[in-house]
């Protein structure tokens, strides 16, 4: 082991919010300030939009008590931002920027906690500063309820999101099956380009309580079919209940929520409900039914009251490991996660290089969809049960959330 | 006290569900299984309608272990109905059908679950049974979401969704300001027509973190005032969010909801989504922000895994209170609260005569309500605090809720 290098930290979070972001950065900022080689914690204000402005939270200020909050508090603490950083060889003029603010702080550890784009941010940053000649460890802490990234078993944020989705579905189907009258039911939950999300919906199924179809983004949508087998559903049953996700799109790649179909708006105006509105409008048309659309919208990635304990531990684990990485001389990784399920569930942590983490996408399996690309199978309830398992900690205060909240201090 | 009646009860639930209308339906079942006076216990399957189709289940076949989990288990276990019954002096078709089955199975107590609706054919069944002088006592159990029931101090089932809202709220607030681009954000609460429901948006702000501004119903709603409204918050902030109810209306009573204006759809055109989506684009139109529409649809009333505790206690007491009271001799009653608040919450059943709960709306009051009209003032939290204390100590099965399964083994 190299001697570590001696200087300051920085965090930031980056991208769409989560149950748990908090709960990864938190794992960051309480091993970084009990560590003896990093001199000072700063958080970025908006992820890397805070360094290149140097607005820097000094988390040494906080109080250790409230910043424990963090566990349990969802959203983005720190702030986030949606900002592409250029590539260094065509504009290095952030990456310039980001190096005289690191030399300013004496920055020698940097820790970004986000989804692709942020694990692309951050190889970049850990190449540039290689390329320059500049000591600081660059670890990439993972996040998004998407589910999406390469390599590690899942992503800290998903088993959160999938927990308050299976649990959320298996309430709306008890409340949409209740009146003897029927109603067709369709339940829009997150995933423009990967069904993990939806699929949560079938750990309802696996409590018996779930809804008669799932479509997801890598099954080809056909609104034909769809009608089809909602309609026959509904006629069997007289209920059915549906989940989609927001991507679910034609086979042109054209996004169903976009399109303008006649059943909806003969006229092709835009619509202003989402597509479970639309869907839900198409099914009314054609078969008469009551019908109710219902987004599950921001609801499902900041539900921290319906967090997964299995999600804030690991949440917290990856931030942890990638200091104590970085402290060793690990520089230009991502902390993801390794699992075994048989013989009971086992997560430990496991380092993947940013460069091959870094804007791909892990789509759901297909063979994990079922063969008419309307249901999910066994092998995810098996995937996913163990991610859900726990209930969040969370104290409240008059019987409500008591979330984080940090002073502020700013550096300078 | 008169001699007990001796012989059958029935239970019905009618109307929108509720997180806790099954913990009402538990206090009715439980206590009138225990009582030796009742011979027998039904629950009415889809409410009046059960009766009407002599569709009884029979609730001693029922396993006492799996039917105390209908103190977690959302919506309307035995299923609901909207069904109105007509008046017994205009048409008594439905009412001699009634006694036909009350003969039928010895029914000499009638427990209906439910809202304004129900308490009115509570009412009518109880005038009736008198009228021809058959003996069955007749209590209503109170629930409704919408806490517009006369006389009682609140509504079991208001606390739940109150609580729900509240959370979700401010979990949706951290998030919706988690970037620093702004943007604004429009969340719909249910209440058609008494703004209890959005009001409870206030107990976030209570907390520190609630939304900008709350619309309710018993304001005539201005749309110019709105947008001039939310502009200049989001203009001085960046950021704006706002809770409306459902049921905001305009000077002439219109629905906003309803209303076709050029903002949205300049061809008149009906909306698809719902208020929070038409709204949110209107601002959209005038400010140019990033904007999101959020229903809290029927999650907010079936949101069991975030239920009161206070009121699944009071919701079980309720009930048995109805029984206890009907085997004591009490007839035409409906179960409500009254509540002490200073010097600690103290919440007792008290019996309002069905007569004057039926049919009538109580409405939040004007006073609770800021000048501007935009707000909700610290009485009302006064007021709400108390209800949403204690949280639901649900059991879950891996990792979800694990609700009650009846047996439903129909009578004959």
């Amino acid at each position: 082991m190299n001697t570590p290098l001696k200087g300051a930290a920085i965090i930031g979070q980056s991208g769409g919010p989560s149950a748990v972001i908090n709960a990864s950065a938190y794992g960051v900022i309480k091993t970084a300030l009990e560590n003896e080689n990093i001199t000072k914690v700063y958080g970025a204000n908006h992820g890397i939009k805070g360094v290149l402005n140097d607005r820097l939270l000094i988390m040494d200020e906080e109080d250790p008590k409230e910043l424990e909050r963090l566990l349990y508090t969802p959203s983005s603490a720190l702030g986030s931002c949606r900002y592409k950083i250029a590539d260094p060889d065509v504009d290095d003029t952030d990456y310039k920027r980001i190096l005289e603010i690191f030399k300013k702080y004496d920055v020698r550890y940097f820790f970004y906690n986000g989804g692709n784009d942020s694990m692309d941010t951050c190889a970049k940053v850990s190449r540039y500063m290689a390329k320059v000649g500049y000591d600081c460890m660059v670890m990439g802490v993972p996040k998004t309820i998407d589910n999406d990234l390469f390599g590690t078993d899942h992503c800290p944020g998903f088993s959160s999101a999938a927990k308050y989705i299976a649990t959320s579905i298996m309430e709306v189907c008890r409340d949409a099956q209740v009146y003897d009258t029927g109603m067709i039911t369709v339940i829009e939950c997150m995933g423009r380009h990967a069904g993990w999300l939806t699929a949560a919906a079938q750990l309802a199924n696996a409590m018996g309580e779930g809804p008669d179809f799932i479509y997801l983004p890598e099954v080809d949508f056909d609104m034909d079919k769809f009608v089809a087998e909602v309609s026959q559903r509904y006629k069997e049953n007289g209920n059915c209940i549906v989940a989609v996700s927001e991507g679910i799109h034609y086979a042109d790649g054209s996004f169903v929520s976009e399109a303008k179909t006649a059943a909806t708006d003969g006229f092709g105006h835009a619509q202003l409900g989402g597509l479970a509105a639309m869907l839900a409008n198409v099914m009314k048309e054609k078969t008469g039914a009551k019908v109710r659309g219902i987004e599950l919208s921001l609801l499902q990635r900041c539900a921290a009251h319906c967090a997964s304990g299995n999600d804030i531990q690991e949440s917290f684990m990856s931030g942890k490991v990638a200091v104590e990485s970085a402290v060793s001389g690990i520089t230009g990784k991502m902390v993801g996660f390794e699992c075994e399920r048989e013989g009971g569930y086992v997560c430990k942590p496991k380092l993947f290089d940013l460069d091959e983490v870094a804007n791909f996408e892990k789509k759901f399996p297909r063979e994990w969809i079922n063969k008419e690309g309307n249901g999910v199978l066994q092998p995810f309830v098996d995937y996913a049960l163990p991610l859900i398992q726990g209930e969040t900690p969370m104290v409240k205060e008059n019987g409500l959330p008591r979330f984080c909240k940090l002073k502020k201090v700013f550096a300078e």
